[in-house]
């Protein structure tokens, strides 16, 4: 059970109510009216639990699980133990993810500003909305309603945001227009000066960056990330993108809808990720270059061309990923095959 | 155009003001008197732009662009659009960079100390300076004169800044001397403990860190970027160099002038970097090392050894550059040629 | 000598007093009276300053040091210039480190709550704590004796800190447990949402993320790192270990006691390193891993498989140091061999 000085579940729920909330199917032989208090994993749930069976690796701790009721494919039930509610989805940790933001949606926002904030006489604060202690609001700066800032974070001039964002604590925004549903967790850093300079022996000239950052609807961005503003043109965060810890985006870059960049990537300035681009932990992909609509790039990988749609890559320089594999295996094989 | 809720141009200037601003020669046949409102790149510019031609690539775009006026050397000149003013240089991006800085200066800070900082009564603030809403600056810190200090930033005890720094956001500062006109943007840490410790299967026994971050005059650096004080001796910056977001500096680094040090790359304890050295994005530099003058690191790669002035390497670990290449070479060859 | 600035020598203190706290024997012909004021680096040390030699490269630096005392082993202590007071150890780094925490201790905190804190009145603050400018602590937040909370920090709701703990500026933490004499430098955001969600072509489903984070005694963490709590079990930082800036670790992520995770490391979500293991700068391994006592990952590795305790591993993907030797000298050799 999550712990109560930092977690409340709501509920209980009956399984009826959670298999809609799921969009899920209750088995013939499942009591719609069973309650179920919590959701766990289904080594720990108890009678009272809701678990789920997703990855077939866990089919054992499914065949002995004590959970009350579990999310599962139909075709994976069986062996389920006996007195279980069955509810049957194809996507069954999607599914999950459903029930248990029912269990722990995210709290409301208590409206309101700390005495301790600083919020500009020129910005607009919607109704619903909390300002945290510390917080700054510029002047010009104009913040959806239900939006939630973090405390000590910073809200520069002109920047507007969409309702019901989440700021976190000591993040910080300057020169950026942010949609609706917006989540920045702690420490990020959007808009600030992309790198761009005209090098010079004494002194290297620096270039006025004279865009902005436009972070489209339902996208989350982790802490200490840093995301460029443009340099003339806009870097752009497309809808419902989501973005890890600690990564850097260049400026003018743009991600398309629903890109996930991962812990530690950096993506260089001027380059395009096509819809659903995907870039594992600490890979990287060099300026002006285009990621193809759903292609993947491998973890600690080295982009310096142009990746094609659906195409995975991987190294440095990032190949195709099963050229990558074979660079691997010739380089193992070559290598243990030499005298020593 | 810029966006106006951010930015606002200065100007209009004539083609001649421009062309003394750029350093460059007007075209016999240019009108000295024409107005200009604005820069532009030269894919979107109108007649009352400005834009440049430095790379040969854009050539194409040269010849069709619709800007009034174009920075471009001589001998690139040939095929430009009937009517607009050629202004001869031969640095078209650098001179950009000047008439674009006259278009949008720095702004300059608004001189006072926000009712929410707190400024310890034994610090020192120069004239014209702004500090920031929620900052704090500590007992016998020194801040010089027209400084910006960003909202919610900390100016430690004893730190020292010259005239005309820039603060970003959230940054803090402790341990550390300042030159003039650095610019620190925001989420940076200067003078945090380095990383010394006596290994001790109970408890390891720290390092007393007792040196401090100097950084010489025209520093830029990037968001969420740490620079560690040093051991015993200093970190050092030298002058002009240019660091960009979430880049880490090890304790006793030195950085000589006009280094480049770009996203993410890391450059361990006692490691010297010479004049005009460049470490490109994701590379990393071992501890003790000397990376010779005007060297370069190519992105992502390892340097496990000094690098002689003058040198380009890459790979893990770095070897010279043409070496590195024809190890990609071969192992991509040999890969292909590999049955499957 | 350390800058009076920033830095302020405690002692003076005879050798014999200095060899006490080092833990190490007095050679018979030194004079266990002899008055030392500081520590330095043989290079630089003068007659009132003590030394050490560990590793043996320094041995002609200290054939002809001016310190007047210096740790060594006895082994290493022919050809030590004469009259210099010898104190032998096993351990020289480590009995330095003790000796220069003598004269350099950490400073005691000043208690008492800064007036620009915000402070939860249901929130409980333990004796000689200092609450410094611009923090926030939230309600239920309970904080030991003897902390320090540096400026602009926030400690969020419920968190609990052990006594004599520090906190960095501009630090965030959230949903974390907090054990004795831990400190966290600037920037560090501890407890923020893992990275979990289901993905949809419309919106990516999140998982609430319901664990903490738990960080037992004398951990440090350096600047702006992110450690994100659990999704459901906790993430776990084990006693006593290290951990530099810029580092990432994952949700439900084990760190046993005495790890040493370097810059910009990154340890994937529910990966377990056993005691002791070390991960050296911009590493990174690969989620559900677990990397036993003792291993050790090199720099910029990717680990994509369990290490098995004791064992050393590099390159992308890791292997056995060893064999990465190989791969790297074979690769060299067929890359220098092959015509141009």
């Amino acid at each position: 059970m999550a712990d109560p000085r930092f977690y409340s579940a709501k509920g209980p729920f009956t399984v009826r109510a959670l298999a809609e909330i799921a969009g899920a199917a209750l088995s013939s032989d499942s009591d719609p009216d069973r309650v179920i208090r919590d959701v766990a994993p289904l080594a720990t749930a108890g009678p009272e639990c809701l678990g789920f069976l997703d990855n077939p690796r866990y089919a054992t701790q499914f065949a002995v699980t004590r959970a009350g009721a579990c999310l599962v494919r139909p075709e994976s039930s069986a062996g389920a133990p006996r007195g279980m509610c069955l509810l049957f989805t194809g996507t069954p940790y999607k599914a999950y993810a459903k029930v248990a933001q029912a269990f722990y949606p995210r709290e409301a926002p208590v409206p309101g500003v700390a005495p301790s904030a600083t919020v500009d006489p020129g910005a607009k604060i919607g109704e619903g909305t909390a300002i945290g202690a510390g917080a700054v609001v510029g002047p010009g700066a104009e913040i959806g309603r239900r939006c939630r800032i973090g405390a000590n974070a910073v809200i520069g001039p002109g920047v507007t945001l969409g309702d019901d964002c989440v700021i976190g604590a000591s993040t910080s925004l300057h020169y950026c227009l942010v949609g609706r549903r917006v989540r920045m967790l702690a420490g990020v850093r959007i808009g600030e000066d992309g790198f761009g300079f005209a090098p010079d022996p004494d002194v290297p000239v620096d270039i006025p960056q004279l865009g902005r950052v436009i972070i489209e609807d339902d996208v989350e961005i982790g802490a200490n990330t840093t995301i460029d503003r443009g340099a003339g043109p806009d870097t752009v965060i497309g809808a419902g993108t989501r973005i890890d810890n600690l990564v850097q985006i260049g400026h003018n870059v743009t991600l398309g809808r629903g890109c996930i960049v991962i812990a530690q990537a950096g993506i260089s300035g001027s380059t395009k990720l096509e819809d659903y681009a995907i870039v594992a932990a600490q890979g990287g992909v060099a300026g002006h270059l285009t990621v193809g609509k759903g292609a993947r790039v491998a973890a600690k990988s080295g982009v310096m061309r142009d990746v094609p749609p659906g195409v995975s890559v991987g190294g440095i320089p990032a190949v195709g990923i099963r050229q990558w594999f074979r660079q691997v295996a010739i380089l193992q094989r070559l290598a243990r095959s030499r005298d020593q």
